[in-house]
């Protein structure tokens, strides 16, 4: 049984969360962090049009082997100007959007992507009845990103008990962002602690059967492992094989 | 041209617009107000599994008529407890959610649409630098709907503002409610003036080839048709048919 921070034990025990589940590392750990606080999870992964398919099918073992229920739902989004999306857009490199001075949104940002993934989420939970969504939003993925930030998650709160039944009838949908002010590193070692099958997980920009190690999403995850003083279980999975 | 009110007027113009388009005679009267007021309009149309697709037949009528561009979006929902989605749900009649003292949500709430549908909107406004989304909820709607609140909608645009890059940049995306504090006579006079093709909407939750004239939606239609003193076009060219 891993040590919880003050932080984690303040967030309450309830019966059934859905999680938003993306194959990444982030969301395994979310998934894995709302699990150990006690929650049945749904997950519910996105087919969103994703230049490859490789993090849904991470994500779809992820919640197998969590012992959870799993939905992909697939969507269509508008392409402009979205590097995730446009093949003919370049992945950024180098952590630029790390320095603060030059923190912009990059241009992996998908106009309105956790919004949207979060009003499936909230219609999930009022339908199966579930007290909490959980996302595995945080401080670093701001690098830019509007949709990961504190403040947005506030506003949302007021969208779920101003605009939905469950909100006008007091039965609280709470979003949960366990990971928010963490550091990569901090969410590699807590999941580490809570059993994430990091092996599992995906985080490469690119779909190819290897990670990239040159695409900003790898780059952090090896910075992560590294500053963690853990090594990454999928590259030594691959190094095997 | 039509005489605009005060409240109307005082909307802001803009150039592009996405509108939110289900079929029904509110959604089409808020597509003519935006186009009145010079905006070049984009209607998403959802296919959420609802039980019928005539409206979203009708909804693609209309904004042909109307010169705009179109897209339907498919979204799979969870179906629980609600009647537009589950056919082992009956529609509720007699306008009982019109009487304030039994007022609650009817069953044919679907959890959290207008969350999901403003969502979809967002995105394509970002993709296509559009400044507002205009969507015909209005006060009768809410008939316990909290989705056609003014609240929610307040609450919503925070969401916008703090959540997308749109909102970091300053560029405002508006979600305009013109119908908001409208009955439906005032929405169809309204429509009347605007040179809404009302002959071409469909409101009844049925989708048979003519409308039910049972169901709350034709009763509301029925009686906003007779208070605003106008014959209903879509009866009139069904018996003429």
């Amino acid at each position: 049984m891993p040590v919880m921070t003050k932080n984690e034990k303040s967030l309450p025990a309830g019966r059934q969360a859905i999680v938003l589940l993306s194959g990444g590392l982030d969301s395994a750990t979310a998934l894995y962090f709302a699990k150990r606080k006690g929650y049945k999870c749904f997950c519910l992964i996105f087919d969103y049009g994703q230049r490859h398919k490789r993090e849904i099918e991470s994500a779809r073992r992820i919640a197998r082997r969590a012992g959870s229920q799993a939905q992909v739902i697939k969507i269509s989004l508008p392409r402009s100007g979205c590097a995730l999306l446009d093949r003919k857009i370049k992945f950024p490199t180098g952590l630029k959007c790390q320095v603060s001075s030059v923190r912009k949104i990059p241009n992996t940002y998908v106009p309105a992507r956790n919004i949207i993934f979060l009003s499936f989420a909230v219609s999930f939970a009022e339908a199966i009845k579930a007290q909490a969504i959980f996302i595995g939003a945080h401080s670093q993925d701001y690098s830019g990103y509007p949709d990961c930030r504190r403040q947005f998650y506030r506003a949302f709160s007021k969208v779920i008990s101003t605009g939905t039944k469950a909100g006008v009838e007091k039965k609280r949908i709470k979003v949960q962002i366990p990971l928010i002010d963490k550091k990569k590193s901090e969410i590699i070692r807590l999941g580490k602690r809570l059993g994430v099958p990091f092996e599992l997980t995906w985080s490469c920009y690119r779909g190819s059967k290897v990670p990239c190690g040159r695409c900003d999403s790898c780059l952090f995850r090896a910075k992560g492992f590294k500053q963690a003083g853990l090594s990454d279980p999928l590259l030594t999975k691959l190094t095997k094989n």
